[in-house]
């Protein structure tokens, strides 16, 4: 079989590596052959929105995915491309705009933040009506690891602020006082059968994932997540893996946002259960039984965020499980994560602060 | 880093896989750029002992390893191509004969089976005369799966059998009355820091590999074994992954053969130890520390040979790690593996019996 990967970041490549393994090869397109995914894997080299050349990889594919939501969800529903596109455009196209979201959100009756919509100069009179201070003012379109996002905490700044976002379309949001943040990934198969891993804890730094852990354990809070999970999934139809992030709050889950694809907070599946989020996604989009999603212990997942640590160095970190994108450095760049796996929850804490040091050390 | 593999089988591939998630790059020298490594990564095709291609393979990597044994231990000693190769080539001389094989274990005093050298006709009568029936002859060189292999009952059979084999170099062997067939698969890095797995239990089947069990829990054994497997080590100043096949009998452990590689037997490794044997043996030939060899449970690897059963059926037992290979069937041809791990050693037993008729289903 042969599925063909719109985007080759590292979700790319970590999907293209499970692939392999299930005697799977990608395809790629994306505008860089020397990307993170095109290291280990075929790569038509072209714009991501270059429909000609989505059309010439549908033709030797099975199957069309992506890893990346900045892409058309047009281009992919349009492309009549005569083979399946999974997660559906339309669920991508959700996920692109943070209205579209919130009014999923709403649809499916499920806690979101209060938000007022900003189209133009005169909204921003409604945000300060409507909303407690802080509010967080977000871009609709293209916001990802904190970009395209403002914290303003008066009246008077939030004209600035929105100009700072270039003006563009945006939502304002309520502040939300969250606990923590948790995620929810799922699967869904073309015949309706699903599977959800455990609940994942995630601390973020400045926008950007910094550290997961999992299973985060809390039965209620499981059934309401996938609660909100399956409605989504139901109302697409869905196909892949997706992702829910909330935010935990006294009130109970707040559903933040949506990824239809694999995503940073499960990459402790690789090591940390039974089928990989990757695999999972794979079986799923090619109309294989889903694998188990049991995790095997509990499971922390640091991001190496602008420069990785010298290989020696990190490599002699008992049993530590390190994944190196291939990426060149650049300042809060993903360039690769690690992941510890333990039985015991207080001995895995020991072993994480070992791995930080190691991490963190100049 | 870039490693050059010699061979593209399924070792190679596995090898590049464990790779890639390090951020290593593997390139591979193999008549045929389909072969099964050649689907995950770049290959220079050309014969296994084209000098001037293994040359040119060790001018683009920095470092030297070979996934075959099936190659000339010379080439790879007098190539100076300026950068090592591991493991030594002069452990790979030994591994490619049986002869020498033998007098290694001697030479470092571990236990194997007796045997007499068959150079020509006249060595049989001595065959005859120094081991009691039944014997094994067995060509000293290219054996592997069992093939060069014959199982002799009498004095009056032992011509017509070596011609079997092309009346070529072998030696006949006593008969060993195994209770069972153990592996030890180890590690030594560059600087002499060892690792070693833990026992595995093996199942042949005419020869070639059926099955693995691991853990093998015995102490003694265990220390038997790596006391073999270390001194082993010290003779060739080793590096890299190495396996020693042992029969199990009353008398203790007897060593039948070595390989200097990553091994079938050690494929559970790879869901069933914190650290799998083809990323040990890319740490170690690169300088890098050893990985933590603890298993993640009990682990029953199953190979797949000759026809790979419907994915979607395999695919459905629950929890199970398929890997293909990406080979085209062919009768006993080894197209992939399965895995299964578990805490509980009787339950990954019920769970075993219901792969093996996935597995053994028409």
């Amino acid at each position: 079989m042969k599925v063909g990967i719109i985007g080759a970041g590292q979700l790319g490549r970590m999907l293209a590596l499970a692939g392999y393994r299930l005697g799977i090869q990608c395809v790629f397109l994306d505008p860089d052959a020397r990307s993170s995914g095109g290291q280990v894997g075929r790569v038509i080299e072209g714009a991501l929105d270059d429909l000609p050349l989505i059309r010439r990889l549908a033709q030797e594919v099975d199957v069309l995915t992506f890893d990346i939501e900045n892409i058309s969800a047009d281009d992919l529903r349009d492309a009549r491309t005569g083979i399946p596109v999974y997660p559906p455009p339309a669920a991508l196209a959700v996920a692109r705009d943070r209205l579209n979201e919130k009014l999923l959100f709403e649809e499916i009756g499920f806690p979101a933040a209060d938000y007022v919509k900003v189209d133009s100069a005169a909204d921003l009179d409604t945000v300060a009506a409507r909303l407690d201070w802080p509010v967080v003012l977000k871009a609709r379109h293209l916001g990802y690891d904190g970009r395209g996002q403002r914290v303003v905490h008066a009246a008077e700044d939030l004209e600035r602020a929105w100009e700072g976002l270039g003006g563009a379309f945006a939502i304002a949001e309520a502040w939300v006082d969250f606990e923590r943040e948790l995620s929810l990934i799922g699967v869904r198969d073309r015949h309706g059968e699903t599977a959800f891993y455990s609940l994942t804890e995630n601390v973020h730094d400045d926008g950007i994932l910094a550290s997961s852990f999992a299973p985060f354990e809390d039965v209620a809070l499981q059934a309401d997540a996938e609660r909100c999970m399956t409605a989504i999934m139901q109302r697409f139809d869905y196909c892949g893996v997706l992702t829910v992030e909330f935010f935990r709050t006294d009130q109970g889950l707040i559903a933040n946002e949506i990824a239809p694809r694999v995503h940073n907070s499960g990459h402790w599946t690789i090591e940390g259960a039974e089928t990989s989020q990757f695999e999972n996604h794979l079986r799923a989009i090619l109309g294989w039984p889903l694998g188990s999603t049991v995790p095997r212990g509990y499971a922390v997942m640091l991001n190496l965020l602008g420069r990785l640590p010298p290989k020696e160095r990190l490599l002699a970190v008992p049993g530590v499980h390190f994944h190196d994108y291939g990426k060149t450095p650049r300042p809060r760049r993903k360039l690769g994560h690690c992941t510890l796996v333990d039985a015991d929850k207080q001995r895995l804490m020991q072993r994480r602060r070992r791995l930080e040091s190691v991490v963190a050390a100049p």
